[in-house]
């Protein structure tokens, strides 16, 4: 897709399917690029000719409906039609999880009054074009209530949920799976299903939209104004990723992110009293939330609006509205239990539900009146994208370089040359770690990525990710570009996956120590599943930071995410190679990356390279010719300079030694066979791997012929130069082996 | 150790520390049995005739200072000498990281009068028996502050903390590592530093307390009686799993939790006030604890006396006491910064310290008079154990069978011939799935395991693993064995560790689905780092589950957790193998066991044994003779079911196959090369893995020749049946690689 295309269909990247290969590198880096001026100034993108013909402001479909528009807000349908419409929610979720003998049917059954109230009365949002960018952003942190989210996108005209897709629900390749899938279905705006993910989305959601319209709205002009609006459960609640976030969402006064707490009192194993007793309210009045109590959430129709339009008055804090809902609500039997929760009604007692309800229709069945006053959602949506779109035309108008600042954001396009922003090194540049050196790539990033955002988790000295051209993002500073997570990588991970959904061009960044991945690893799948382009940097990777001792060492999470499908797991080894490293990061947009950097210095090599960084594993030195050395080194990180010193004095002898970087297994294996034979031949059988990490998994690279030196138990507490020797993870040792092999 | 040792030292098998070898299953069972009357009737255990010569109350320490004892609460040393004992307390810190060149003097120097007040005033232990069953317990959540308990285990006696070790504070082997770890210095409880699972251990201590009390004492004997003590800072409470624990801690009304909240206000990245502006207190209002804020942690002693003794005073809540104090506290031009917390202070600010506190003494001085004072800790100590031993015996005499159970809890002796109690199955028995199978094995136990104790993160009747003689654990029925956790898999399983490392008989074991390990991967390798004999019970292991989708269906889970040190991946293929993995489970003490289960019916097989499971992989079935096979079939759990079907096929076509069980890597790589030859002969080359998960590290045992059956993307929503032969975990395929072979 070229930078010229309309800005209604930004999401060129957003793929229906996730395949599992992972795509080839090359394919990855064909992304979209705006002109950025030589110089490469801060803030001075340019579009290119091409980009500069875009038409913003031309699209308009149907009649711009403004009047409706506008009163839009607590105009709801009659009584009862409006009962007629809910429970027409009810039972497209009753009758697709029975179909599918299979799903959870009490949320949406339970919830589906407010989910009336919000996607008609209060959300905006355009069916016909589901990146709209000023749309309002919905979350199920609740996923697995996903059918009253299926419904409402196929009741509201989403192209991406039609009769068959509801009849398919939970089937192979259907746009209707058992969670919410942002890459299956779009409309989705983040994956959710394990709990408490969603809502943690949503701060980042939200904490995005504070963040551009600090930036980019003018008085006169507010082009970025919408809401983030989240249902979460009893499990969301119970689950200590939500209080991380919830916390934070307090802390920056997030006062446009409206969080909706399924307050049933159902969980799976039953009654939520015998597990969560607290006050949930009170503990989110502690959070600096303001906080509501929808007594009937099953027939409050009125306080249900009148609690949104309260908590959209309240603009300086999250609002969360507790709605106390019956979960399997109109189910004679199974409403209020836990039976309501996790499966199909089963026949009879769907029979006795449509009885109960008063339901005359077969499955599926969409009565027409109700079809018909739901319908006028597709002619609203374009009138209010149309309508966004004007204004946009007349802020590019008069601020044509935030503009064009704020399309790339939108639309994920790269500055022209934002490459060259990279610094290069030589072996003569002076030794540093990579946590340094990662600081640098940002810093340099930060200039020529008007997207790039992030923090650490309360390691922001040690991690050195702050952007020293930038303050801090706060409630009174939302503008700024360093977020302070505090000690919450759980909830960071989510806020980043968050934040890299609300735009293709945001690019946020996240650091806390590599051990520390352990807290946030839910939160790193999910960016892995849901394509999210995420960088998450891992300083401290080994039992190089001493004394901290083994509670802090990673041993084993390098190859955990390894194996860890749709991730790019990153370990460079110095200068070139971190630049590298941030260099397949960014370009990778459907794919997150984790950068293990080393916290003591380390020599810049001779032969890396950003070019070899995006090979995956590369020659960086060889005395050897034809493609025959008598042994090859393998490193990652810190200890390729370690090999590189093995192989010096091992050539002393009179060896052909190779040493092979191999920054990024995942790159490596999408290499084509002929370049994989080129560094490591299948030939050559003496090879010796060393990376202070677990071995398991080295067997691939070294074979059965070969050793790898690594640690396979926890590390210790002492300085770094004292365990690297007494686990042998030294030059000395790799020469030892050598011998022996 | 026998079990007629004394109860007085009863932790045989903490030894100093955690090599990098795992012990041979052999080795680990070795354990020690109490008699089982050969019924295996529900709590009539009985000791065998020597354990019944356990001398319980003879032994008694140096004097019985009870008038003391009595007094000692509230009767502090003068108000001089104890300012220069909480200044000796600051200055061993400050000295022992400035030797070491690394650590946190910051947390020490602020909280040394809490500190002080707590082990000299309030609590209960006795410093030459660090594991005298009825101590108080203190856990330090803020471990990076750990020089402040190295201080007092030496001020109060302990022999794991002699002056030579505060000199190795952080070196190689020290007993004073970097962050407290019980498995190297006894005293240490539980071992913390990644912030909020000190916290959430104590909760699990705390539990053991009330549930053991409940169970055991009488209105004449309490037995069982002592607080569990806890502080935690401001990064412990930003983290989720902390909030996740407390919940919990609020629900079941845990009087005795006493946790103390470091409020001083700084964290890594500076002032708090960055990223943590909540109302603690309101918070854990919310969460139904007692609160209280000391508002002068640095000088108002009397304050923090007076709040201790509320604390105590409240029974029906945890009670959570905040206090403000200064980190640093001393340094003049380093307290109340960062640059207190995480480095020494250097040399010229300790000597400004110095001055400052007027402390004329050379490095790890303690002057005599506060050596002098502090030294009736020794005496004290042995008293009060002795007394307890007295109180012990009389419990004996009155209650002979109580006795009996929770002498086994303390010492973690087994009933004799407990092994008796597992079902047995054939390949009659009926297909089920592994999970509804551990739960036959988890009330098989319970009948012969008094100390058996454990539930579910929400997921009870999905995991199955109530325990059906019993209720539920709760504020009031602790006495019961069902733990209901809620949506909180992180809390739940630092809890886990918390409940095992508060007496050896006690097993917990917790569940939720494997895919949801993630959420709990820092107390999982916490459990495998501090030897913690948690069982993991992990269901819904695979693709298997079906419908749910890639958020619920692990990949590259069984990989990640066999490369984690210390800790048992267990994958059982029927009702055998969960009975064996059970045995293996409980057998090793210090090592933690994860079990990963099917939600799908799996078949019984011919072949599989328990005896199979402790050698980690064995022959299930084969065709061939002298070792020579032409073709072995490896599998683990469900799809060990499938490499049988394929092997039975192949066999019709006069191939000679084997099909090898595969169910813990661990265990099979423990045994000796002779017998892993005979299972895996180095000849055979044509060798297929079928495994539904990732392949990466099946190199190891398909070799570059063989074949790995697996799934290396993320899972699918649809029927279980359909994504199997979509990803070809299929009879059928592994028959069609095997011909390709």
């Amino acid at each position: 897709m070229a930078a010229s295309s309309s800005l209604t269909a930004l999401h060129p990247h957003l793929a229906p399917t996730i395949s599992g290969r992972r795509p080839a590198a090359a394919a990855q880096s064909q992304l979209d690029l705006l002109t950025l001026p030589a110089a490469g100034l801060r803030f001075s993108l340019r579009l290119n000719p091409k980009a500069a013909e875009v038409k913003v402001s031309s699209r308009r479909v149907g009649a711009i409906r403004s009047a409706v528009i506008e009163e839009a807000e607590g105009k709801p349908a009659t009584q009862d039609l409006f009962e007629k419409s809910v429970n027409t929610i009810r039972f497209l979720a009753v009758d697709a999880v029975e179909k599918a003998n299979s799903g959870h049917p009490g949320l949406p059954m339970g919830c589906a009054p407010l989910g009336h109230i919000l996607f008609d009365e209060f959300m905006h949002f355009n069916p016909k074009n589901p990146y709209w960018f000023n749309r309002d952003r919905f979350v199920l942190s609740a996923g697995h209530g996903c059918m009253l989210h299926y419904a409402l996108l196929y009741l509201t005209g989403y192209d991406s949920v039609k009769d068959e897709d509801l009849k398919a629900f939970r089937q192979w390749q259907s746009k209707t799976p058992g969670h919410p899938e942002n890459f299956e279905t779009p409309g989705i705006e983040v994956t959710t299903g394990p709990l408490g993910q969603g809502i943690a989305n949503a701060v980042g959601l939200a904490l995005a939209e504070k963040h551009l319209a600090a930036r980019f709205n003018k008085p006169d002009l507010e082009i970025i104004d919408h809401y983030t609006y989240v249902i979460l459960g009893d499990g969301c609640q119970m689950e200590g990723v939500s209080n991380e976030a919830c916390s934070l969402a307090g802390h920056w006064g997030l006062g446009k992110l409206i969080a909706f707490y399924d307050d049933n009192h159902i969980s799976i194993d039953g009654d939520t009293e015998i597990a969560f007793s607290e006050d949930v309210n009170a503990r989110f009045d502690a959070l600096g939330w303001h906080t509501i109590w929808v007594k009937n959430g099953n027939k409050g129709y009125d306080e249900i609006r009148t609690a949104i339009k309260e908590a959209k008055a309240v603009k300086d804090k999250p609002t969360l509205i507790k709605l106390t809902t019956t979960i399997g609500y109109g189910s004679p039997n199974k409403a209020n239990s836990y039976s309501a929760h996790g499966s199909a009604l089963g026949a009879k007692e769907v029979e006795a539900t449509r009885k109960n309800l008063g339901w005359p229709y077969d499955p599926f069945h969409v009565p027409e009146d109700v079809k018909s006053y739901w319908s006028r959602h597709i002619s609203d949506g374009a009138a209010r994208e149309s309508e966004w779109s004007s204004k946009f035309a007349e802020y590019e108008k008069k601020h044509r370089e935030d503009a064009t600042i704020l399309k790339g954001i939108i639309s994920g396009a790269l500055p022209v040359e934002w490459e060259k922003a990279f610094p290069a090194y030589t072996p003569e540049s002076p030794a540093d770690a990579t946590r340094n050196l990662s600081q640098q790539c940002l810093n340099a990033l930060e200039q020529v990525l008007p997207g790039l955002i992030g923090g650490s988790a309360d390691l922001a000295s040690s991690n050195m990710t702050l952007l020293k051209m930038h303050g801090d993002f706060q409630n009174s500073s939302p503008q700024e570009r360093n977020i302070r997570f505090g000690v919450r990588e759980h909830g960071m991970g989510a806020i980043c996956n968050g934040i890299a959904h609300h735009s293709p061009g945001l690019i946020p960044y996240c650091a806390t120590f590599f051990a520390f991945t352990d807290y946030m690893r839910p939160a790193i799948r999910l960016a892995a599943l849901s394509q999210a382009r995420v960088i998450f940097v891992m300083t401290h990777d080994s039992i190089g930071l001493g004394e901290d001792g083994p509670t802090h060492q990673p041993i084993e999470h390098l190859m955990s995410f390894r194996m860890m499908p749709n991730i790019l797991m990153l370990r460079p080894a110095d200068g070139n190679e971190t630049a590298g490293a941030y260099r397949v990061a960014v370009l990778n947009r459907k794919r997150p990356s984790i950068l293990a950097l080393s916290r003591q210095k380390l020599a810049q090599l001779g032969g890396t390279s950003l070019e070899g960084v995006e090979k995956g594993g590369y020659i960086i030195s060889d005395n050897s010719s034809g493609n025959k050395p008598d042994l090859i080194l393998i490193g990652s990180g810190s200890e390729l300079e370690t090999a590189a010193k093995a192989a010096e004095e091992l050539r002393k002898e009179g060896k052909g030694v190779r040493v092979v970087s191999l920054v990024s297994w995942e790159l490596f294996e999408e290499q084509s066979d002929e370049y994989r034979e080129s560094v490591l031949p299948k030939a050559v059988y003496a090879r010796i791997s060393i990376e202070a990490g677990s071995t398991f998994g080295w067997e691939r690279y070294v074979g059965k012929k070969g050793k790898a030196i690594g640690i396979d138990r926890f590390g210790a507490s002492a300085p770094a130069g004292r365990i690297y020797k007494e686990f042998g993870l030294t030059a000395e040792n790799v020469i030892a082996v050598a011998r022996s092999l």
